[in-house]
């Protein structure tokens, strides 16, 4: 039922949220160097979305990730009325955890962003990161299904260290990070540029993967 | 037999305590950076809840957790006096598995954690904690069991980042830590909110998982 | 149809470059340990080769190296007119993938490496490196062909660490990585002897794997 | 046929010890946070494990080990004479690697470690360590054989991490080691000591695991 795939779909954007916000606050709180408070907050992202693919994924598909939502229904794959009722609810799951986050590490709940996300190569990084989210995606259920889970955190891993935006790819994502003034964070004065991105990214994948992945011969 | 599955239990838990408390040992004499410390502690654990939950899960369940032992009684999957069985075997072996990891480290083998950790702020990420491991349990249980060992490990080694408390999540772990002062102790004075804090963690996972994972549609 | 196997190839090999570039970039910019940025790289590339290789092997076979590409035609596995097809598609992706990397970071889009990679303790690296690869996937596809993308993905990670040369392993990265002065660079001028060197690498499995890997008793 | 299993077994030993020895090179080199180059050690130390088991298990079982090949000649799994030939090839494979290794990172090839690897608490550990190898190799075989070669390389690089020794629990890697004045090398008149705690890991483990993993009810 529908009510099942939504709470699966708010509490696991709010899981989400807490691995990259959490271990953000974790890791700055911890060290100077910021190539390790990276390596752990991407190792965590990775961790985080690793288990909620895995023990969501049966109940909701999985999705956290209104690009991802806005893909399946595009591709005929997800009706349109439940991806309208799921987006809204991944970005309040998301605000959600990172509320959550502030208070289990003792910080104002309510708070904003000021670190600055923008600019033109801030934008192609993440039109990039988000064609390559699709690309994983796509191309891991049409080859490997059962290794979506695996694909999808190994991709971010990487992708927060090989794209200059650190590959948020996920608008609910980038709203919820708007509310926590830490190492994740972003602006919210930059939250529609990187969102606006995201959906260029997912035009571009909705234009190349059918192609790519063609059944060939 | 039930005395096999018991060694399982006392046995796991030592070698569980000892990948967490040795590998901070081991951080702590060679680093100042904590986050270094801290990644080096989480990737080792992670490390030993695979291999024991592999090698052990056919034999006991492998529990190696007064929580998810009593998680199990609750749900009518594990007999009640097996259970009263396995938590002391837990408690026990996780406080021979400190010592062992004394011996080896060439420190005092008797000795009491000075640190503290207390306050709302960890008690709620310890109930956090609890139902995540919970969560990722049951629902990788229901969904590909064969992956219950890397979702775990993978978990707790997201969760050493994205919780205030760094994840105990295990009473019996929560006891034998506070016999190590050294990185991952815990002063005595204190494990019994910690411990408070993870039967909240099971209360509440009793409560939302059966709901959260009954059979769609 | 082969124009979908070189878009693959292409594709592939530019994601392959972002990745190990990519990563190398942010690393450098986070960091003045050079073994914490290395750790990120090698990470970050690791994850790039899973993806990599999972989501276009049942496309175009996921070489994106012309010693894997050769080594196919020569073992009579990929058609000579094709393997003529895959080795400059090959070296376009990887030089395309360098430069949007430049793009997302906000650096000058045309380049070349001031990183001397040179000698003969270098050469014998790679020459190695390249076997050990080819060593890799030869056994992989012999043993367990499910396992390859790990496989490769794994043996890379490792051997950024335990070979002098990095382990670049690859015609294609190596001239794609002059196109970039940052830290994944190489001299152009020492182009030509790594890449005699992975040739040598190419012509050693060539001779020894077959015997190595010939059915037993 | 024996040759080609000997083959395995001495190639597979050589690179087992140029990742483990190389990657200490390599860290030592580059940074001066000792556990930033220990986690380099122990995930290249782990990367290699897992493609050399993958690779040469169906050729030779993929031992490496002295203590490993005694362990299933006395369990009645390896014909005593193939053990006897398995064993001094493992030791020469293993020192050839470690001059390899000297070789590619432009080192004298011949040398002697200076470093001190002795002590009661230093044995207790290889004790220890031997009989979690074992104990993750037998215990793995008899769960789930398809996972062993995750299973050692994921249990040795946590064991890097949770054994005073940094866990050697070989041997031959014991041997080859005192041949490199480095990161990874033990001084050669410790060799004994620790082969001697190898040798008692491996007793105990003879003793405990049979009746461990003794068929239930």
């Amino acid at each position: 039922m529908s009510t099942q795939k939504l709470c699966a779909e708010g509490l696991g954007t709010a899981l989400l949220l807490i691995g990259v916000v959490g271990s953000g606050i974790m890791a700055q709180t911890l060290t100077d160097d910021i190539a390790v408070a990276l390596l752990a907050n991407a190792i965590a992202t990775g961790c985080t979305l690793f288990f909620i693919i895995t023990v969501f994924g049966p109940i909701s598909g999985a999705h956290f990730n209104p690009v991802v939502t806005l893909a399946f229904a595009f591709k005929g794959e997800h009706p349109w009325p439940l991806a309208a009722a799921y987006i809204p609810v991944q970005i309040l799951g998301g605000v959600a955890g990172v509320w959550l986050c502030h208070v289990m590490f003792d910080l104002d709940i309510i708070q904003f962003s000021t670190t600055p996300r923008t600019g033109m190569n801030q934008w192609a990084s993440e039109i990039f990161a988000t064609f390559g989210l699709l690309l994983v995606i796509f191309g891991g259920l049409r080859s490997r299904p059962d290794t979506v889970p695996t694909l999808v955190a190994i991709y971010i891993t990487g992708a927060y260290w090989f794209t200059s935006s650190t590959s948020f790819a996920n608008p609910a994502v980038t709203i919820a990070r708007a509310f926590s003034d830490t190492f994740a964070g972003i602006n919210p004065a930059h939250v529609v540029g990187f969102i606006m991105a995201q959906l260029v990214g997912l035009a571009l994948a909705l234009v190349v993967l059918p192609r790519l992945f063609a059944h060939e011969e």
